[in-house]
């Protein structure tokens, strides 16, 4: 017998799978030179969790439209993820070493590569998005007008710049709240609004599926800083307690545990009422709000 | 009377004006936060010639377009011609604490803001490229593929490695001009057949103006080599010799300064035997090559 009724746990390891193999291909496709492709490649297969990838896929189930128009879209969000992370962790701005438990990119390939592989990744995403036959260009303009918005200097870039900023700093709630969305919650939103773009969503869902991706966003992060509490290192690959040693700015710490958890219970909440709203089927994204809130890694 | 009959320097300078305005209000409307936004705006600021997007111009006043149709596309083109400077004159890069006479963006702004600002400078030119009401989807659509693909890990990226890489080491004539053709010569070429997208010319002339753009994007470079020979420092604004203190290899140390002149008017013709074959008014364009051929900074 499964438990996993909406299929859950197979849909994230099936697409997975076509994720990490299409994200390989696709770098490999760029025609880079031999060291920023290897770099590239590097920060792609790193064991990321292809959770905005998978969010637009699920959406696409939702609507019943085929997956097959939503790989390159997915795909272009995971590479605009990745880049940010190995500019992230560079000397000059985080200054990590280990991600997931393995060297960080320029620890491997020295910081000139870094960089250019990050501007690589963010340059080539673009291109990927334009490359889809299955697509109108009208969907196509959307969807780069929409992921430039949020992964651009009004969305992550600036959620990465107060992150930085406030290291140190002992931050409100709201302070806290707002570089999460900038940082996480932007680019996960707009992998859903993605979606209902290429699935020719209405207005209205297109709206709920970006509340949606904002507190399912929140979920995530909270979440994250509660593993970082009370999580299990081996399952975990990292550390626990990492955060305090950082002096960052927590929900458990800002909140204390107990109502760390009961924020994210109310994100979790708040997400399922808007997925109510949707004119599609959405057990598999309820699943998947499931799995953010309650995974153990 | 005027020597000016194309009108090429009314044009420029008048061009260099509305751009320079333009750059500064879209880096402005980004709403990034401000470390940042001072940041891009510093480097925009920082005294650009203009060229790409000035070609892109003038391609739209051959073709008789308006030219309000193009600046969004040709400022986007600039943004991501002034995240390239930033990011390759990080300390992991090229290691520049000067450019044309002022201090680099990080030598400023530290190398976080610098990473940060190049990073906002390029996303956002691919929102300004879908942002423009004046173009066809389909038409927005071909300008982000042509740049992205240009400014790629295929195109200037791939220039940059390489023109790194190559650091101290003696090139032939092809491995220079290789890394000349990727680093310059192709967002140079993208500027020109982006306007002929815009004039919704013929594919003709599109390749055309792309080999012309190929040509222009040597001279280019070899007048900025015979320059750093035979220049006036007080009109380069920089001193003369530097690429002989920094090791590079230039036209003039690997052919000499008679032969690397040769090839610079070479290119010009060719440059110009190409606009002879479109279905425009060349002139304008003609008078731009000469001015980029004989120019004294």
């Amino acid at each position: 017998m499964t438990n996993d009724p909406a299929g859950v746990q197979q849909f994230l390891s099936e697409q997975k799978k076509v994720l990490d193999q299409l994200l390989l291909e696709y770098a490999r496709g760029t025609a880079a030179p031999s060291t920023v492709q290897e770099s590239m490649v590097y920060s792609l297969n790193a064991g990321g969790k292809r959770i905005r990838p998978i969010l637009l896929l699920a959406v696409l189930k939702g609507y019943g439209i085929p997956l097959q128009k939503g790989y390159r879209t997915a795909a272009a969000i995971e590479m605009i993820h990745t880049y940010s992370l190995i500019h992230d962790d560079l000397p000059a701005m985080d200054n990590d070493d280990l991600r997931r438990g393995k060297p960080t990119n320029h620890k491997v390939f020295g910081e000139a590569a870094a960089i250019l592989a990050g501007d690589a990744l963010l340059t080539a995403s673009f291109q990927l998005l334009t490359d889809n036959q299955d697509l109108l260009p009208e969907q196509k303009m959307s969807t780069v007008k929409l992921i430039a918005r949020a992964a651009g200097p009004s969305g992550m870039i600036y959620g990465q710049l107060l992150d930085m900023e406030s290291e140190g700093k002992s931050l409100t709630i709201d302070e806290l709240e707002w570089i999460h969305h900038r940082k996480t919650g932007d680019l996960l939103s707009v992998a859903l609004e993605s979606g209902a773009v290429i699935a020719n969503a209405e207005q209205k869902d297109k709206e709920a599926l970006s509340i949606f991706g904002k507190h399912l966003g929140l979920a995530f992060q909270i979440k994250d800083d509660l593993l970082d509490v009370e999580g299990d290192e081996a399952e975990l690959g990292k550390p626990v307690g990492s955060d305090e040693v950082n002096e960052k700015s927590t929900y458990p710490q800002i909140l204390g545990v107990k109502a760390a958890e009961d924020k994210l219970h109310f994100h979790l909440q708040e997400a399922k009422r808007c997925l109510a709203q949707l004119s599609m089927e959405p057990e598999l994204l309820k699943g998947l709000t499931d799995y953010i809130g309650y995974r153990k890694s």
